[in-house]
């Protein structure tokens, strides 16, 4: 069976009990939440969101040069004043190169992609601290409360970047 | 209290009772999802996703356009073999348009954003046909199964889109 027909058996009990049709267009606690797609990190329940509260802009590593079209939108129109950073310990993005991607598109899908940068990273800490200035030099983005994570998917706790 | 904060100590919480620290990198359900930012959706609770089952990209509109560098390490890289896009009713992308948000940016930021595409749409669903050609016309997606379904804020039930 398809992922797809899983989650739409899953959608229906999770429907049945659902009580938060009121929620407004904002997010309640003015923050956007910067993360990595990663499987093993669930941003709801590791940063205690509910509902309402948060934006969620996820990609690979978490990286914010990939994730601005988002946050501006977040900023200027819905309001966040606020971003939290998640990378995670054993994230993929440690695993390759832009060589090795680019060379592997090439190879299996006879595709020219040197011209997208897919972002990894070689160090973790190193990774969130950019991304944190990254945010801080952009003109796009506001002068807001930033702070960065690993969150360890080792142990499910989140160790703050500084 | 900074939302970091709060979520620091939320995560105590999650930490304390955290049993899952061996799950692979790579999605156990081989599915990568493509949902919107917004903050009503939890699409973990509402797909039924537990930690370690799939990858979760996000942005404002849950648009594949700006989820192509996410998609293609996803399938290259960590072996996922679905996509599933959600988008959802009352989205903040039907409110605006290209025009009115660079317009604002150039007002209220000083800055010139005409070179970048927000990806607005007027119409939710076909938001949603239209993400999901772009995946199966680009060379850089392998043909898998991909699902778009419109998640319902107002009922919590996602419906799929046709």
């Amino acid at each position: 069976m398809s992922v797809a027909k899983e989650a739409e058996a899953a959608n229906a009990k999770y429907a049945a009990s659902f009580t938060k049709g009121d929620l407004a267009l904002p997010p309640a606690r003015k923050v956007a939440i910067v993360a990595c797609m990663d499987a093993r990190l669930d941003t709801a329940r590791a940063l205690g969101l509910e509902e309402g509260d948060a934006h969620v802009i996820r990609n690979a590593g978490g990286r914010v040069s990939d994730a601005l079209r988002s946050i501006v939108i977040s900023q200027q129109l819905l309001g966040t004043r606020e971003i939290i950073i998640v990378h995670h310990t054993d994230c993929g993005m440690l695993t390759f190169t832009d060589d090795v991607i680019r060379g592997k598109i090439r190879a299996d899908l006879k595709q020219n992609v040197d011209h997208i940068a897919f972002l990894p990273f070689g160090d973790l800490r190193q990774s969130v601290l950019d991304d944190i200035q990254i945010l801080k030099e952009s003109p796009l983005v506001l002068d807001v409360p930033i702070t960065g994570y690993l969150y360890e998917v080792e142990t499910g706790k989140i160790v703050k970047v500084e």
